[in-house]
Order: structure tokens, then C-alpha cells, then sequence
């Protein structure tokens, strides 16, 4: 199937169909346009490279347009921003950077990866200098850049989400003094408030001033425009700071989807089928900007995850390029570290599953994850919630120390595969006493669990 | 329920079973008999007890009869051989070291649990001091003392099995030289050839002398019966010894179920349904003197390992005390670390497979577990076989840094879920630049396999 490919979009889905297409299939013409500077980076590693771990941030770069066209012939359009998508003409409408005109780009097949933006909270005082956010990998260059000049003393995370912890982590590296701010009543939305409790007395411990059901009303700057404090709503608690750094959630990024005809789904992003194929036939939609379905509930959700963008991605190329693959959904596995913690999650939080409708049953204990001659430190807590009714488990979650981390992904693997707690608490998982327990700590959990049926 | 409980065995599956009925019917009486002098002790941990990281053998135990009367109400008689069952008349007779003299113990359900013995190859010398094995705490016992007069400077490992690969680091750390013999083409049986070479090259690293295809004719004793060299078949290569150590593989031991009209499966095990009921009625089994259902190919096996055996225990534990619980089986998980690697297996082998019939399809991939600014050696080779036919993932295999070693586990957990390549391939694992890789190297291996479907 030979033909000409459009993405929009240079990252984890975009990049990650382009290249698949053109794998799959050489004689495809596949083009990337791209709104932003640059393709194919790790949005990820932008707290590592503040924290000073990642010396440049080219090292978050897997390719340039030149080494994308070199290693795997496809071109790549840089700061070209897609302004119109007519499916009847095929075409898209874009406006590069350097020509400031419009021009048109062909396609036979055409794939939406315009990815997520942040939510911009209402606070005044928000535009201007010494505040940022990190969606993209210019965000990291600029706040940098704030920090190398060495008068940044005192911070303010607003959002305590994963890229807020993760930045706060960076900031602590750096020397900075961090107050972070949340809205709700608990760090980590995506855990159960008893987990995410865990995860808040490792920040406490880290000298992290940590505030909870506080929002921030106002950015107060210096007559030069230089931010010098937040001031809070109820209270008007001022925290004096050089340096703001703004996470409060992301959205999927839709604008152009809308207005070219293409559906969108109940949870705001675009609506697709298994072959990530939107309402317009031959126009495929991946990653941030599309929906999801969550393996648990059946329901088409939104998981801005990179994990889940580039698998969909992968799908999405295939298709692109005239094979028939499917994307099967995902259960909101993720993970972060913050300090000497990690915090992971997979399926539904027990909030979620009653959200959602489902009476639940849990349980949380604390185990090792190695023998104590070993690592003596080597512990976490596992929650893991089940469906009372059916007895499904219907997700986990992980708190402690960083060997426990990959233990999120059998449980994810259990959550998929539609696992009972019986079943799963039976799972046949390896020992040996420097890297496990001869009873895991996700099976003492499940049989905890299993006992409470 | 109540009744007479009677456990022959007091490690993994004895001491997990007794535990479990205990606490599931506080009224029941429970006894457990043991051969040897200790019982509840890990076995696992010996090695690392020969190496100096544990300091006493009575850290790798976790109850002696005293503390497991006072704490869990259950008896425990050690050095109290069971010697013959009678089924008609509910009793066992037993022989204590201490009387010399039989006895008999009433009961009303019966488990026997009387694991593993090793293999004693037929090696000309091998009684006498200086040769050890390591299926009892003592045997670590008599071996420490060995190592500790400090004359020790070469030893011979005899099989490269998981334990004795464990032994040889142990005494790499004392600071012994160590050569290790194994009669077959490679270590670790268990692994494909091309992943166990991997092994083999991190001994070469280390400075373990390895003879693979070589076997040991005898044992050469000084006048006074100490050891002196070992002595290898065709050729005669006589290799300087101060210390043996044999382990070239474990048998269920069932001299007494035998005996006792319990009938043995087709693998030599004592054959038990899913309840762990051997063929007489009330009279259960457990651990690794019986058998275990493999959940890949159905078939009756021996799987010789605690974490099998500890849940053959917990639900021959559940029946015991009238409840009906079932073992659903298990896929053959096992882990080990040498030296600086880890190499763990789940499933079927390419080997393993064909030998069942397979017809198979497999990928090796090497990946990264975590950000490559994180940690640059966070490397290891997966391989993954899938049935060429159905496409049903068999089994995985993992060499290389320990952060991959739980990465066994998903796959371990996809392969019991029956899970496909293509499903598996599209697992939804976690993901953070410290703890994981956008593409697990697990997806990246599936990815790798289903493309050769």
C-alpha cells in the first residue's frame, strides 16, 4: 500500500506511527509536521534535566529532523503548525514559523497526534516571567536557564500531580527551598487518600512544605514583573517565592480536531475506533489528544500517559500503512518517584471503582521486597481493591521503596487478563532472597484480601 | 471442624499448611513431625549465610518449636522421623532420636510434606568429610565451620544448578578459588542454552573456573580422608581441592508415601488432586515431594521450589481444616543472582517447549530498565517463546542487571492468564524515567515475536 502519510505531531504517538508506518511499509511517503522546535523527546526526563542529572537537553532528544530523515527516511517539519484539516480535499492547512504564510500538504492517510495541553488555572498574575509549566521540552529549556543564574531561592509547585512531584524533587536537588500547593485534599489524585498519605510524609521528610486545600489567587511581582510571592485565597497566606512552577492537570489538545469535523468522545478527546480510526474514514487519532479505553470499565477514558500514547501510536502506523491491528485499551498503569519513594498505580483505585459504580472489598498491607539481610529498607505498602460482587481484582497500588515498582505491572498484568483474587493470589511469582519474597507482597495482599470475601 | 491434624515436614509446605489450618479452625490439634532438628527455616538463605552476609544460621529461622507453640498453638516434634502410615488406622508411627524407640501418633487428616532429598551422584570418594550438599540447615552449619578454620583456599562446585551457582559466589566472597563442573553442555538447565551462556560469561568475569561436559569420577583423600583433588572423567584432569560441594539435583522424597500405598504420578511425585489429596482419603500432600500441574502444557510435574511449595501448603492448610480450596498450579517461576546478574525463567523454554510438542516462534531482545542517565548498566536479555500455532505466549527468559528480575513476573502472569503474544504485547506496564522504559523490554521482545508470526 503505497501512499502519502501525514502526522501531526512529533511526539511519543506521532513519532512512534511514523516510524511504524514506514517500517511496515517502505514506499510510504511519510511526513511529520510538528508545532514546536522539536521531535521525538522524552518529555519525562525534563525534571532530570533540571535536577541536573541530564547534563543537556539534547540527551532527551532521539532525533532531529536531519537523523529522522537519515536513520529512517521520513521527513520532519518543525514549528509547522497544522491550522486546518479538510478531509474531502485531503489536505492540511499549516502555517511554518519561518514563512509566517499559509501553505497545504497533501495526504492519502492522516493521523492526529496534537497530544495534551496544560490546564491554565485562573490565577492572576499567571503570564509573565518566572513562571512555568512543563509540557514541552522548551518549557524545560527556559525555566533552566531561570535556574542557573543562581538567584532562585524559593519555590512554589502549584499542583501536586506526578510532574509536580517529580519538580519538586528537582527543585529540592537543586537547593531550592519548595512549598507545594494543592487545591484538593490530597497529593495524587490517582491514589486512594490513605496511599497518597504515604507519599506526602516522604515529601514532610524532605523539608517539603506541603499545603492541601489551598488554592492560589494571586502571583504577586515586583515592579520589574519578577514574581516575588503567592498569595493564597482564605487566609491570603503569602509564600514568598522567586520561581512558580504550575501543574494542575492537562487536557487533551482538540482545537483542530474540532474544527475540522472530527467527533470527539464523552471524555473530551478524540473518539476512536480499536484501529485508532476517528469518524472521518482514512483519519486516525493516537495518543493524548484521543481517548482511550479503560480494560476495567469498558468506558473510553482519557490517560495521558506516555506509555499508552505510543502504543497507540504503534497501532495506529500499522493501520496507516494498510495492515489491520487493533489497539485493546489500557488500565492507567503508572508510576513516579519522588525522593526515596516511588507511588504506583494500576486498574481502579478503590475512589474510582465505587465512582464507577462497583461495591468494593480492599485490603493494604506492608511487605519486603527482598530478604531483610538484603535491603532492610526494601518495603512498600500494596492496596489492593477487588469487586465484592464478582470478585475481580480491579486495581493496585504500590508505596515504598523503589523495588517495588515493577510489581505495579503484574498486577497490571492481572487487572487485564480479567484475574479474580483467588486466581491472581495463586499467581506463580519468582524468589530467590536478594531480589524477592518467598511470599510477594502483591499475593500477602491478595490473600488478605481473598479472606475478607 | 475440629479434629487431629497431623504435618510430616516442617519447612515450606508442613509449616505453611499447619499455620494455615491453625488459624483457619483455632480449634483443631495440630503436630508437626520433622526429621531434623530444626523446622520453619529458609533454605534459600543458606548460601548467603556461607558468604558471611547472614552472621547466624538462626536468622534464616523463623520459628523454633518453642516460639511456634507459644505464638501460632502448634506442636512440633523434631528429630522425629515418620516411618510408616496407616491409613485404615489413622495413625503414623515415628521414631524420636532422643527415645530410640517407636511411637505412634493418632490422626485425623494426615499432610505429608516431606519435600526433596538431593540427587547423590555416583562419584568414587564423595563420603567422608570435606563434601557437602544443601537441603538441610545443617549442612550449612558443618560447611560454615569448614570455611571458618581458614584453610580453605580452593574449592569444587559439583553442578550448575541454581544452588550451586549460589555456592559459588559464597565462596568467591570467602575468597576461594572455584571450579565448577557440570556434566551436560551448560549451566542452568532450566534456561536455553543461549540465555545460560550469559551466565556462564559473568562467571568467566568473576573468575570461576567453569567445565561444562565434564564429569567427576572421584574424589581424591589424603591418608588422613581429607579432600585433596577431584578427579574428572576421560582425560583425568585432576583439579586441587580443599572443600566439595555437590548439588546436581533434587528428587521428591517419598520412601514413605510409598510405603504407605500413596500412590506416586507419572513424574514420580506423590500424585494429588487440585485439593492436594493423594489417593487415600483425608491423607493430603504438599510441597516438593508432590506433584504440581503445570499450567502451560496440564501436565502432572515436579517443580522443585519454596514458592510452589509454600502454596501447595497454604491450601492443603485450607482442606485440612475443612474448607474446599483448590491449587490451580503453577508455570515453573524461579529466580537466581550470581554475582552481579540475575537470570530467571518463567513457563516453557524453547527447549522445554519443543520437547512438549511446541512447534515455536521466540525473540531475544537486550533493553534497558530504567533512563540510561539513571543507571547505564540497568541492562538485560529477554527472550520470549510463543506457540507458533496459537500464538499463546509459553514462557520468558531474563538475563542480566537485577532491577530485570521482577520483570519475570509479569510475563510469569501473562503466561498464566493464557495470554497471546499480541495480547501481551500490549500490556499497559508503568513507566518513570527512574524506575522503567517507555517500551519494556518485555513489550519490546513481544513486539520483536509477533512480528515473526
Amino acid at each position: 500500500m503505497s501512499g502519502r502519510i501525514l502526522v501531526i505531531g512529533g511526539n511519543a504517538a506521532g513519532m512512534t506511527a511514523a516510524s511504524r508506518a514506514k517500517r511496515v511499509d517502505p514506499s510510504l511517503e511519510v511526513t511529520i509536521v510538528e508545532a514546536g522546535p522539536r521531535i521525538a523527546y522524552s518529555i519525562c526526563g525534563l525534571p532530570y534535566f533540571l535536577s541536573g542529572r541530564v547534563p543537556n537537553l539534547s540527551d532527551l532528544q532521539l532525533f532531529t529532523p536531519e537523523s529522522l530523515r537519515n536513520e529512517r527516511g521520513i521527513a520532519a517539519r518543525v514549528s509547522c503548525r497544522a491550522v486546518a484539516i479538510s478531509a474531502s480535499q485531503r489536505r492540511v492547512t499549516v502555517v511554518e514559523r519561518a514563512e509566517r504564510a499559509e501553505a497545504t500538504i497533501p495526504f492519502d492517510r492522516l493521523l492526529v497526534a496534537t497530544g495534551y495541553r496544560p490546564v491554565r488555572p485562573d490565577i492572576e498574575g499567571l503570564e509573565g516571567p518566572d513562571v512555568f509549566t512543563a509540557s514541552r521540552l522548551e518549557d524545560g529549556e527556559a525555566m533552566g536557564e531561570r535556574l542557573r543564574d543562581g538567584t532562585c531561592r524559593r519555590a512554589v509547585v502549584v499542583g501536586g500531580g506526578y510532574v509536580g512531584l517529580e519538580l519538586t524533587e528537582a527543585l529540592v536537588e537543586r537547593g531550592l527551598e519548595v512549598t507545594l500547593i494543592e487545591s484538593s485534599s490530597q497529593l495524587m489524585s490517582s491514589l486512594d487518600p490513605d496511599m497518597a498519605a504515604k507519599v506526602e510524609q516522604e515529601l514532610d521528610r524532605r523539608g517539603v512544605r506541603v499545603l492541601t486545600r489551598r488554592r492560589v489567587r494571586r502571583i504577586q511581582r515586583t515592579s520589574e514583573g519578577l514574581v516575588e510571592a503567592v498569595e493564597l485565597e482564605s487566609g491570603g497566606l503569602r509564600i514568598g517565592a522567586d520561581l512558580v512552577f504550575v501543574d494542575v492537570g492537562v487536557e487533551p489538545s482538540v482545537a483542530l480536531a474540532e474544527a475540522s469535523d472530527i467527533a470527539l468522545g464523552p471524555s473530551g478527546g478524540i473518539a476512536v475506533s480499536e484501529r485508532m480510526e476517528t469518524n472521518l474514514a482514512g483519519i486516525y487519532a493516537a495518543g493524548n489528544c484521543a481517548e482511550t479505553r479503560h480494560l476495567v470499565t469498558g468506558a473510553a477514558t482519557l490517560m495521558p500517559l506516555g506509555t499508552v500514547a505510543a502504543k497507540q501510536g504503534r497501532v495506529a502506523g500499522e493501520n496507516l500503512a494498510g495492515r489491520r491491528s487493533r489497539f485493546v485499551g489500557a488500565v492507567g498503569t503508572s508510576v513516579v518517584k519522588v525522593f526515596g519513594v516511588v507511588a504506583a498505580r494500576t486498574g481502579l483505585s478503590e475512589r474510582e471503582a465505587s465512582a464507577a459504580g462497583y461495591s468494593t472489598l480492599d485490603s493494604t498491607i506492608t511487605g519486603r521486597f527482598c530478604a531483610s539481610y538484603f535491603d532492610r529498607d526494601a518495603e512498600a505498602s500494596v492496596k489492593v481493591t477487588a469487586c465484592r460482587q464478582s470478585g475481580r481484582l480491579l486495581g493496585a497500588q504500590i508505596v515504598g521503596h523503589p523495588k517495588a515498582a515493577s510489581a505495579i505491572d503484574v498486577a497490571a498484568t492481572a487487572v487485564s487478563a480479567g484475574m479474580s483474587v483467588e486466581q491472581a493470589s495463586q499467581l506463580d511469582l519468582a524468589y530467590a532472597p536478594p531480589v524477592g519474597a518467598l511470599w510477594h507482597p502483591l499475593l500477602v495482599a491478595l490473600n488478605t484480601l481473598s479472606r475478607a470475601f
